[in-house]
């Protein structure tokens, strides 16, 4: 990594980048439910593409969406689970309490639909992976998912509270055996159990 | 269901609402890559918020975000994986062969990250979940994932033509097991097998 690298501007993430991603979060959920009018709907769609024109003057290079960290770790503001630059990531705020579990509430809306009003399972697997995965993870060592095992115990409902949680069964060598679930407040709606590895260290 | 149910008015769905969902999966991969500054981005905001707005004039109500068909089946517009009317979703087209493999070819951007450069562990789970499931749904009768197992056989990056396809293995009852997997133009990424159920029907 040389000097032109550029540093991340946590400030400019939280106090513009972030806000922008919250409101592009709205204009997704209302887009889904809208009954607008032809009409009315051009209009809009001429001021999105406007903005985004006006946005991409000023967009890194690269390949077609292909997203870059300046220093390829830890802020992962383009995430698509926790990313708060990411307006498709809900986004999770995951916490880690002091004895591993890992957790977080959320509550998904029409963009994350499978079945009529339920969320999708797949949705349910993205979830489950990341936090599951978040166990693993250490400051400057990802985790990388090696298998992955999901049971869905029922449907779980769009527009209500819930809450993920993991935690580290055991551990061997570079691989950690985590468990969790999704759950809503009438309890679990899908178990989950995962392998991840950490990619071994370079030999000295 | 009674007479003022609205019927799903394809010809609009296709002419108005899927072209907007294209323009703000376009604005959601810039929002992340633009290094815009910040009375710009403001700027935009401003406009993104009032689009938001103007639809919010005509959105259907309901719960925050939660989005019923009107039908209750088959046009899965809002659907994460395959809505065209759902900004989320990339949308995957599936196709089903007469031999019962079930494929989808695309290319996913900067708003499917996980580690950098490379598609999120569990957005490849999304995708394997909706299109082994899509080999279990008939006309009317869906079916719902029962268990999925997920086996990550090295990372799949952004920004490159990925394929995913999948088969029924077997069924049993209600359950289908169906199995399949993830590409790049150099191989299996990601292979999944699972068990999709079709509720039993109401009896006579």
């Amino acid at each position: 990594m040389h000097d032109q690298t550029p540093c991340i501007d946590l400030g400019r993430l939280e106090s513009v980048y972030a806000p922008l991603a919250e409101s592009i979060r709205r204009l997704i959920d209302i887009s889904i439910r809208t009954e607008a009018e032809p009409a009315a709907v051009a209009a809009v769609q001429a001021k999105i593409d406007a903005a985004a024109a006006e946005l991409g003057e000023a967009a890194q290079p690269g390949p077609v969406g292909v997203h870059y960290l300046p220093d390829g770790q830890t802020v992962a503001w383009g995430n698509a689970v926790v990313g708060v630059r990411n307006p498709v990531a809900p986004p999770l705020v995951v916490h880690h309490e002091p004895d591993g579990v890992v957790w977080s509430e959320f509550t998904l809306g029409a963009a994350y639909e499978g079945p009529p009003g339920h969320v999708h399972g797949g949705i349910c697997a993205l979830v489950l992976d990341h936090v599951l995965g978040a166990t693993a993870h250490r400051p400057g060592r990802p985790a990388y998912t090696g298998t992955l095992t999901l049971r869905y115990r029922r449907r779980t409902e769009l527009g209500r509270p819930l809450r993920v949680q993991a935690h580290v069964e055991r551990t061997e060598g570079v691989k950690t055996f985590a468990v969790g679930h999704l759950a809503d407040e009438d309890g679990v709606t899908v178990e989950a159990e995962g392998i991840f590895i950490h990619p071994r260290q370079s030999p000295a």
